[in-house]
């Protein structure tokens, strides 16, 4: 059940925009439970979306892509996802007749009837707070860069994908990750199952040294394990707990 | 000459942190001229970095890693880094030094040990501003992911690699993609060294509908490019230039 994301595009690599969809998508994924195992941000190059695109989907059940489906020459999303699974690039009549329909009856444009091109056999989610549906082929959702579009279509996906929001709980030491290491080992080899995470901070307006987190989506197990870290833990080593 | 980051933790994918380490770096090797071709989060899993820094080496001259560098459980990325690259995890003489040192001449305890381990062949990259140096193994720095110190780290290495920054020119644009796709498709195509990019926005607080950026390592080149769109876009499509 879970989600890898390619971010699509120079302007991202290259510092012209701060990247913002990846941010957006962990935060959603996190809210609904979707665990997020990969966000890659590659080039408008079709051999470097391929692979990335090849290794995100032996990760993850579902991908999505943000960026590079315009009608302009570094749009190359559509033909690198068609490439990656082996199908051809056809115009979907769907997505023509949309087109046709923005155009009021005139024949759009060539470089408009590429917003009609997809992977063969691509299907189309369709929403009424969408203009233009979420293009979806073997799992790989393509959404547009542009942060209002990539935010509304991801909103649309979501609520198809079934997740299990996760019990977060956090403490506070002020001993060192060194001194904590050992049991750390043991409770986290004991529980390959939760999810315990150790973060050293050096900034001095902390008044922690080491946050541990604790993750599952059973409430009852973090309590386990918040439990017998208390007890397990150098003594007075606990300055406080935490749920975030 | 280029470079690929692997931003590694949990804590990242699961929006415990909000990721930083990955802008400063794209936002630095723009500064100093170094392009940066991938950006990666993945997390705490030997299988999940191995795969992902095979596919950064293939790609990019340089690869920095961002975490678990640290003692506790979590800290994988040593080990996942040897493994990619065939080599075995081996103590390094000088690291055991530096750490007996912190120690004071007291053993340190086996967690702190850890930090002494590397890919065999590792070297370090010294410097009188770093209390620990940077861990280089081909082409591989592994920096750690506290925000404080990836930032040194990374400032010191940026001092090695040698880059060349780039011009950048902007046209904004009254017209739509797709009134522009035939020309940019024309200009892009006749010079592929040229990184031009077409970034619409839907922003109503914006003046423009399109942005366009041109890019080279040689002011010359983007001269012209710009003279050419300026004279074969559609008659009085740019609203302004502008150089970022």
């Amino acid at each position: 059940m879970s989600l890898a994301a390619l971010i699509i595009g120079n302007e991202v690599l290259s510092a012209k925009v701060t990247e913002a969809n990846g941010a957006l998508l962990i935060r959603r994924c996190r809210e609904v439970g979707v665990p997020v195992v990969s966000v890659h941000l590659v080039p408008d190059d079709i051999d470097a979306i391929v692979e990335a695109l090849q290794l995100a989907k032996r990760r993850a059940r579902w991908v999505i892509t943000s960026g590079g489906v315009g009608p302009t020459h570094d749009d190359v999303t559509v033909r690198a996802v068609a490439l990656a699974l082996g199908r051809p690039v056809v115009r979907l009549p769907e997505m023509i007749d949309l087109m046709r329909a923005a155009y009021e009856g005139q024949e759009p444009p060539a470089a408009a009837m590429r917003l009609t091109e997809a992977p063969e056999g691509s299907t189309l989610l369709r929403d009424e707070a969408l203009r233009y549906p979420v293009l979806v082929c073997e799992g790989v959702h393509m959404l547009p860069g542009v942060p209002e579009l990539f935010a509304l279509q991801l909103e649309v996906l979501l609520r198809g994908l079934e997740g299990t929001p996760v019990t977060l709980r956090t403490l506070y030491l002020h001993a060192s990750e060194s001194d904590i290491a050992a049991v750390l080992d043991v409770v986290a080899l004991s529980r390959p199952d939760v999810a315990i995470g150790s973060y050293p901070t050096f900034d001095p307006t902390h008044d922690y040294r080491v946050k541990l987190t604790v993750e599952h989506r059973d409430a009852a197990q973090v309590a386990q394990v918040i439990e017998r870290l208390t007890r397990e833990l150098p003594a007075g080593s606990i300055l406080r707990q935490g749920d975030r």
